[in-house]
């Protein structure tokens, strides 16, 4: 079956930023050191099965707009297989190392869970073996959020037997990410929130969302995986408010519910931006919490209210993106995933080529400007200067904690009126414009 | 000096719904009561003296456009005494019994911070004459965002001097506060956050930021001031991003730092819409979290990017904060105060009252509302019942974390599909419209 | 099939403000007179057809939840039937004289044209039956959102095929509406606009879209129709940037392609606050630019930056929106048609009845309060003070256009410095509020 | 007096990419040619003295932080001149031909118009003199915003006394501006627009809107000014909602008053995206209307709800910005402003400095990336292959207006189902990217 799918496109190959060629790869030289790591080590792409493979083009005012070659326009388990297979002659042929999913969109449902889980376990049967000794996925993740029974949310529905329903889910998709060798395990409370608080007990669903982490965390240890367990905060939508709404709200969640140590996070740039903060505070919250674990790899547009899930293009955003990455020394186990779709409107095969290659490519400019500005080192000297007065022996003093406010009152009354230096906004700004 | 300020005021009183009369309310009935509580105990109001005292008018594009009769285009300590009295006539005429301040609003600057506390200790000696026995602060604090000094932040500026002044200046306000029989103190970072993190260690400006206020605790103890230290989030302005983002933000820094027995929040809603969330959604928040502790009684533009701080009028916000409200059994030591301020257009001296009275009769008729939904019960109900098959044998299994993932699975198993009834949120709509 | 479709449900009568039966009106009364015209003259209330009866519940991260009984989970010639037979007792039971309808919505595709047209045939034939001599639509549409083909816009597609196609289907759904007794025909360009400026040459589409409604009214004036044509702005969502951004922008293109006597606005409250205006000032700017046709009643969920087409519950909005209809003359030959939607989880047959009964009592109490606050006139009598220092003299010359600049500078020299009174802002909103 | 303000810096002179000195362009290098034309010609750089010289970095939260050392701290008339020396010092040294200003900024106001005029007159008279035959104002305008006397409008004002008033002073400026050789004159209507719709006629303002305008057209023919008039659109701040909310309103308005062939506009990138579209929709927008006239060159924080002015430093934004410019074959006689300010926070003189030449280069790389972009032409390839359906007999007679109804379903009826290519949206933005 290799060839079968993208008969015209060549494996994707390293032609430097000259060439003109849209199916190859002007800045992403995977082998190729930067600060003493492989490309293909900082970034550890993941081709996302659902956005990639089951992305239909259909938005809430229009319908299905992808007839890809290789699809019969039915969900079977015959056409779940032929897709499994396009997917991995598409990984082949992009050259990355990784995949990830969630069960609904690999496997088609049946009528009961016992079969759902059957058809489950066909598929991935067929994964492990395309996969080879090669390819794993970065993550494997239950959808909960897609089955009307959802609706009110998984582990949030002031349903019983729904809450039941997302455990067996996630129980089985834990495992079959385990079977397959992921490194790590997402969850994505695509419905986990709620749409008006008068008909909301919003502390007894977050109750009932604590305690099924927690029982998560526990059938993790059971069975050996040893992968990460992964948040993925979003804002908003579908709910009109998510209990996972940004990095900090996820983090005042874990610490609340003794979770701390258990989770990381799963940053995603659009969701970022979705919650008022730029993609790169996220990533900073998230790190300096102690908690960033992967990237979902997008980008939004900055004028619409909803999650547009476009590749990354912006330089100055990858640029950013990969700054943080570089200080958090990588994200592995984690790395970074395409929660990217094609636009609607761009049908033609090639273009979940020409896209992916320009998301990646966009990412590993960022990582070579992130690299030229930490070479260069006069940002970080910036910055550095900025705080230097806390480099003082009384500066220590306060950071140790053991500045009481009357020795810090004395001080003032010693020092007078302090010196403020100026913040260098716009020559920071310069600086970092000179990297691109 | 009474009657010296607003001789043409009466002192209001309640009239009923059916008044026209501006300067009555129509809503607020300070001794009656409402499920068991005189309305100006659930009320607790407190007028800003920097809103209502030392607005000008002035914005980015304008100069002062008030010109009190009362005042003499000086900041001097004489004009900083009057100015209080007329606070005093303003507070008794409107007949609430709190009133709440910043350091630098009510006493002017000198040019030593010895000089600037003696200045305080001026005016901060004539209000408690002027409170006598029936008026508090609601609360005190310090401005620690108006002075250039703090232009980088108080307890986050990388000065390590300015640091230090925030201090004194904290220990300063939380004494006279103290000294005022004041019920709580309050922090507002106006400056704590940052502008770019380009130049920024927001790491380093946290852990900063987590000793002051470790350092502010130890303080209060040591004075023996029993008032509740409260924290009042903001997502950004002045600042592009600042600290105290929202209440799971806040939340999530107070578990981090080991603050979060000593402190609670000042949720205020115009900072809640500015960062994306409900005003309802903030307070329930804050008090699912334990948190709940005062309220910022203003409101914001819905159109508008930025701190509008206006008086609520709206009925229906009004009655979903007091919902609020009454599930936290109250907010006392905490109350509401109003950090809303008249249009700059508004500059009759009536204005003044005309605003209050509004703001007030807008919460009285939420409380009232919030009573009838209460008393009719329907709406609770249509809550209680969705969550009632958790509240079964194998729901109190889950909820006391004892339902583990095989567990749950069997159930599934043995249970099928689950039935997942209406959310009937037009319901709780039309029930909750019906009460206002 | 009279009682087929809702056999549990009554018509629906008016009970007064103190009735809890969730099917009744407790603000509608239909025949009673408000401002000497009955209350359905005032609001011409119209059923949307895709919502109520295509609404299925599915949304971008989700699929359908709504399982009506009269549904078989087909789009058949018989099923379309059957679903109108069930429109039709809708309207009866709730008392409404107006439907409407997009060509899509009612009939199903077919593979040919011709054949998509003879199902619209059979269809239209059907509920010119249905409608007896009681019920009109207020108005008809050409769906040019949904089919792939339209999937770059209609008139404004790059590809002249499509363009032809969209008029096509313009001509016949303006024919059928115009057999059906229609009194409008709105467009709604779902797709009229970018994506990317990248790859769209904008200069050209507009000129196209142009084009295009210039030969629509060429048509309408051919066959005879003599409904209003009215466009529906929205600033975004499905595209990133829609050509009918809001009520100035389309007037813009209306004024530039000489269209601005052929055509009126029908303003959606949620489409106004997505493009960042309240819905009062897309309804005042229509109306001042002579535009105010037809009103899509629904209302948006603030914290979201997407179009969530709720029934309108607030009572203040609804004030708002009916005093710019008051001070219209009203809106025939348009009325209000109900773009709303149940929530994905209400999944009641009577949750239409609810949320329809909600949505027009709120504009019923909007119309009362309006009432009231012209009938009492102190807050018209505030705003005309406020411009009296124009109904002078001089005034006058200003506004017919004789003061030149020399004039006016010498009355500045003459008068000096202007007095400028208060603007009362906060006065005005306590007389709004006292009405609701 | 040449080199007494910044007595440091030396005269910013290019010196190429590499270099990494501050006070050095590395793009822009003012005598190169690119596409036909000098780079100085394209961007006609001008520096703007109100947020330059007159920017004292206080914020509505805090007071001014820069203290200029040629300040003395008042607003005399030997202050005023001596910072007019500032500005020419600043515009020689960095190399520009030219400025732009406010009345009110660059000469304080005296207790009469009179006496104000008069302190202008001596102002000007230096200007002139400083500009000797080098230096021009891109522009001159009147500030109609900061006095208290306009906290209700200008031309909108509901005080006759205070319209005349504006007109007396746009008549001054507009002298002044035709003195000082002038290219074009701007109208910015801070207050004009509204804080509430409560308490306004909008109608009835708009109206003295347009007087207003038509009365400055009439005064500039009368004075041989033969400058563009120039309206700059935003959509609030300050008040809620002003009435060039954006370029699209301002068109609607310039056509309803008969104002459409008398002014162009000013697009700035900051209010473009407060009011929801990006710089590129603007400038696009103005440039399909026969209106783009200039650019306050600036950019905002995507983040945040208020204007913040900032220097752009973003190259994508740039670029695009640059390809409208190549477009309207070039802004002359506008240019490029900087409606741009220094951070509050950055408080050297050499800061001044940084930000413009930060900004400049920023424009120049965007031109050097614009003609790339043109001279590859892939990109216009790619959009023009998009609409050559268009490009056929059949496509002619659609854009010339030939084709009706009855034609094109005839068309539809012979073609069957149109084909319908890939919108090729992420090619476009790979070509784009490769040529930053």
């Amino acid at each position: 079956w290799k060839g079968e799918f993208f008969p015209g496109i060549p494996k994707i190959k390293y032609e430097g930023p000259s060439s003109k060629n849209p199916l190859a790869f002007k800045w992403y030289n995977a082998e190729e050191e930067i600060l003493g790591k492989k490309m293909k080590d900082w970034l550890r792409f993941s081709v996302a099965f659902w956005h990639t493979f089951r992305g239909s083009g259909s938005d809430p005012f229009g319908s299905p707009t992808k007839f890809w070659p290789w699809e019969d326009g039915t969900n079977s388990l015959a056409m779940a297989k032929r897709r499994m297979r396009a997917n991995f002659e598409f990984i082949d042929k992009l050259g990355v190392s990784y995949w990830c999913f969630h069960d609904r969109d690999i496997a088609p449902d049946g009528v009961t869970l016992q079969e759902t889980n059957a058809n489950l376990d066909a598929i991935v049967a067929l994964a492990k073996d395309l996969q080879g000794n090669k390819i794993v996925p970065l993550w494997g993740t239950a959808q909960l959020f897609f089955h009307p029974r959802y609706m009110h949310g998984g582990a949030t529905s002031p349903e019983v037997g729904v809450y039941a329903y997302a455990a067996a889910q996630v129980k089985k998709a834990m495992e079959v990410t385990h079977y397959l060798g992921g490194e790590n395990y997402v969850f994505w409370g695509g419905r986990e929130g709620y749409q008006s608080l008068l008909n909301t007990d919003m502390e007894r669903e977050l109750n009932h969302l604590g305690r099924f982490l927690q029982a998560a965390v526990a059938y993790k240890k059971k069975i050996g995986f040893n992968g990460t367990l992964l948040i993925e905060p979003k804002p908003q939508e579908p709910t009109k408010h998510q209990y996972d709404w940004d990095a900090a709200t996820t983090a005042n969640f874990l610490r609340k519910y003794g979770l701390i140590g258990e989770f990381k996070l799963n940053i995603e740039c659009n969701h970022a931006t979705l919650s008022g903060h730029s993609c790169h505070h996220e990533l900073e919250t998230a790190r300096i919490n102690g908690l960033l674990g992967n990237i979902d790899a997008n980008t939004g547009d900055p004028q619409t209210g909803w999650d547009t899930d476009q590749f990354m293009t912006d330089i100055s955003e990858a640029t950013l993106v990969m700054l943080s990455v570089i200080r958090n020394g990588g994200l592995a186990p984690g790395g970074f995933n395409f929660d990217a779709k094609l636009r609607r409107e761009s049908t033609d095969v090639e273009d979940l080529f020409i896209s992916h290659i320009s998301g990646m490519d966009t990412l590993a400019r960022g990582l070579r400007n992130a690299a030229k500005l930490i070479e260069d080192g006069s940002l970080a000297e910036l910055v550095r200067k900025r705080y230097q007065s806390f480099d003082s022996e009384f500066g220590k003093l306060i950071e140790d904690g053991k500045a009481d406010f009357e020795t810090l009152e004395k001080k003032v009354f010693e020092w007078g009126e302090p010196k403020v230096p100026s913040a260098k906004q716009e020559l920071a700004e310069m600086i970092f414009q000179s990297a691109l």
